[in-house]
């Protein structure tokens, strides 16, 4: 970290920095400016509160330089990391193949999820979403169907062969998750729900981490951090969208974090264009552009009767439209060399 | 709600949006207008998925009318509430009086915490706070003391009398907390970490919400609104500032929100600007002009030696500062009639 | 507009609205649902201020439903508008090619701007940037080299047939930069400077629109409307991003806006990586992703020699780079049916 | 400014960062940490462009550390700028009185335009504010009745004695606005109209400088700087509220700017609740909580039938409402051994 110095502050004040960084068991580098005096210290600072010096005496305030994050980052690991979906099947993210993950928000019933798995098997997709247990905002909406839901997405596996991807939202669904899912979805909602984090780095399944609401990258890394430092390095990144003042959305989807986040990690990242936008008529133009920007996956809503969706019906797309979608992006992968 | 249709949109189009109306057990009101036609939907909708409008074709969006959350609402409860902090005690938010609950992000040790709640008391605070579970975004800071961390902070309460306030992050720490502290909080990243709710809505003890990083008050009520619907009416909202683009502080604390939530709600409203700044120096105006918007009480982070507090020293106050602070709310409420 | 009645608001108060809103010459239907009345107001209230309703004694608050812009929009003008750049030239946007607009910031020199205009024509762009007049938040910094700059401008149009896009700071310049430009730019920060939009309405040049920092995109088109309502119809709209607390970024680059605006207005929608992002690393990614989500034209900063560019180095890139990412958006361009 | 070089940048490229900092005649400090080398840079940078360093190999990012504005900054000159806002009178802002300029947004009428003066004076306010031309989002609404406005409002100056506050929207109109007004109102969306600030920089009345929409505090100061460096350091600094998510108000009012502006600026803070809140009724409390907060100042959207205002009607209160204000924030200010 940096630590700058008020203009004006006192040789005392300085000395006194220097003490506090030395107790830290770090070294110091003092240099002086013409106009102010710089604290440089020399180090591995993550797992010291940095922000102590801000309520110093003459600590005008700290720079961080180190990023708090290890396993995750692509300074400890260079190559990118593939990660498999499923135990002997070709499904993998992070590879040149741009993979597809689509499904209903919600798991509504077995014939349902039954239809849409085949249409979207059909289109190209690799993997199906659909949530048996739903965050909801509003504790009068539906809740999500349950634990039957995890049986109907496993047996719409042995009918497609999808690799199942479903949100767990508490440490005690895991193990019914766990034993139906292939992939374990952490909600945005929850990316900073700690205790879930670090009981999901404790099983051996890959995780699907969606973007916190507001999180800005270095928590969203910080976040996959957690699930890999109890165990768990199988963590794919999901971008979801963020909140901003814009108000034609439901949340503004900033693709530039498909290329910083493969600058600063080796985890392949999945763009989810129905959250990132919240309207169907959007979904495919940006999951064009996210595939352009080098995504590494897609995770897309889809379902056979948006009009009566028991949720999320504005943002997602029938199987028709997904299936001309997937036609486009297999085209535009090809264009960055890549394929889907 | 008002489903606003596109220019242009058939009779036909209209006449599907009315029989989905109808469907859903409600009723229609068509207007025809200059340019547009407008569904006026009547009756509750509000467990009803009103987003699902903006998939049929012909219609433009959706406009909410009614509030989503019940309980909370101050047009079903118009006296304000008052929220008892412990059996048997005066002490109480959401009265004439304004309470102020301080202490240290953690509780670090026995004689740290006893310290802090005599030098708090003296001053004139109501309640203690302190972590021992802290969620931290970087999986290798401390991570709180834990289950002994509770004790002591029980143990100050037997010396002074302090309401103790303290964090819970996950179900099964609730038992544990409930029995040593007087009023769970439910921290920042959790206000959607909904099984955490329902499990605290479920125990008798008040509940102190802290507003999500980039949550809207609907949002926030609708959190409460959880905390309500499983048994538990006494919670009291805290505002603790917003993640925006602004960079001189960690959080921007909006206190428009104190007047506003007045307005939609009857629950006390807490206001935190130690968490809402992030940096001590603005703490003290913060206070006073929190205490000026109306709030009905203040959560304040004060630790005896904040450059060695384990976490958050940049943000917190010394007893010195905190006396001095104390001393000028007083004044700043007794100019608004009320007094702290 | 629908203006929508507290709960319990008295019969007269409803009267007194609907009163207001026959003074406005304007007509209402009342619509009194379970919980709420409504006034729903029928007639072209686009130029009339719906928020006087807000303070009205009985009101709960007031929903717009028409768009506040006509000449910009599409339900005028259903089929897309294709602006020509220069009369007697092909170069036009808005049509299935892609066009590509690159340059400098800052015009430094004669032979600079010469070299770059040759670099990035023969890579395919078909119009050149290049700032005369340079609006800088930091009055120490560069302000541009001046109407000399202009001439160095029009003589790289000699040299190459490029179209010349300058920015245009202010009503007094509009003369010397009309002279010598064939497309005027208003720069961010001018997207509300109300009295520019109209003297630039006035003359015949097209104009390049950037959205403002944190314009709404109904804002972004009444600032369209302007220059349109004064005679000037040829405007391009720029996407540049908007602030947000995204940190990695100068700016965060929401594509969404991209098919959104092509749905709400008839004209061409132009997108600026450089600015949009402020990292020269993130801008091939960026603009593959911007045509993928069907940009008609980019705007990108390159520089003969970045490290010693007067101005926005950090975000220019260079003619080879610039050459590879042409190559690969006409693949990209070719993979939605278009052409770059 | 310090540049932070990549993890396993090589010797060749911290060597070529420290050539080009010499080449910017400033000096370098090498620091090699245990995991990354930093380059500090010694000597005035302000007038450089740092974020070139960004395009260079090896390097991960530049972190400035002199705050760009000099005229502007509290380390220049320490005590605060009283700012006098007519000769000959006691009108000023900066000192132990907190001001308050009080009126409507729009001259409509010399009756209406009488009639608030009078209402506002009775009421304590020093200073009438009211605008003649009028920066409008909508191209079809009301833009101002012109330069009558400003002799009606020089008339209500004289039967009252109230400085008179109003906006200049372009450069044209300086001279008009200057011999008419006390003190010149940039507003929010000129806020980086350099051209505009400059001129009025040239002329010696008193400009009262509105925060953009999305400014940060840095680019805010250095706008004061613009005006303060071309001659005119008579600049009262309004903080007026900043776009974020927030959908209950028009904007959001920070307050915690004003104590951070007193730390970083000697120039007076004013705070204009109507637009920081854009609902009337929010305004009274945060006029109390902008006054504890430490605000020299207040700007209030005042008239005197707001139903019928021409523009603003929802964020203006009545001279009532003005008046029972006016008392309580005499009260807050004693409280804080302040006047008003």
């Amino acid at each position: 970290m940096v630590i700058v110095m008020q203009a004006g502050a006192s040789p005392r004040q300085v000395e006194h920095v220097v003490q506090m960084v030395r107790e830290m068991k770090l070294k110091e580098h003092v240099i002086v400016g013409t106009e102010r005096t710089v604290v440089a210290v020399i180090g591995d600072d993550r797992q010291k509160d940095r922000t102590v010096f801000e309520t110093v005496e003459g600590v005008e305030r700290v720079v961080p330089i180190l990023a708090p994050y290890k396993m995750a980052s692509s300074e400890v690991k260079k190559e990118r990391s593939i990660i498999p979906l499923r135990p002997n099947t070709s499904a993998r993210l992070g590879g040149i193949k741009v993979g597809v993950i689509a499904g209903p928000c919600s798991v509504e019933s077995k014939a349902q999820i039954s239809e849409i798995a085949h249409a979207v098997k059909e289109a190209g997709a690799i993997g199906l979403r659909g949530g048996a247990f739903k965050p909801r905002s509003n504790p009068y909406s539906f809740q999500g169907i349950g634990e039957e839901g995890l049986k109907w997405l496993a047996e719409a596996r042995e009918q497609t062969g999808l690799v199942i991807v479903t949100e767990v939202m508490a440490v005690e669904q895991i193990p019914a998750v766990a034993e139906h899912a292939d992939v374990l979805q952490i909600g945005a909602r929850n990316m900073q729900n700690f205790n879930l984090l670090m009981a999901v780095g404790q099983q051996p399944k890959p995780i699907l981490l969606k973007r916190g609401l507001s999180a800005t990258l270095e928590e969203f890394l910080l976040a996959a951090e957690y699930v890999m430092k109890h165990g768990n390095d199988q963590v794919l990144l999901c971008e979801r969208g963020i909140r901003t003042y814009e108000d034609y959305v439901r949340n503004t989807l900033p693709l530039a974090s498909v290329p910083e986040l493969h600058r600063l990690t080796h985890l392949p990242v999945v763009v989810d264009p129905s959250h990132g936008t919240g309207k169907s008529h959007l979904v495919p133009d940006m999951c064009r552009a996210a595939v352009a920007a080098g995504a590494d996956g897609l995770m897309v809503e889809v379902h056979n009767d948006p009009e009566h969706a028991w949720t999320d019906g504005a943002q997602s797309i029938n199987p028709k439209q997904f299936e001309a979608m997937m036609k486009s992006i297999k085209r535009i992968a090809q264009a960055i060399d890549r394929d889907a």
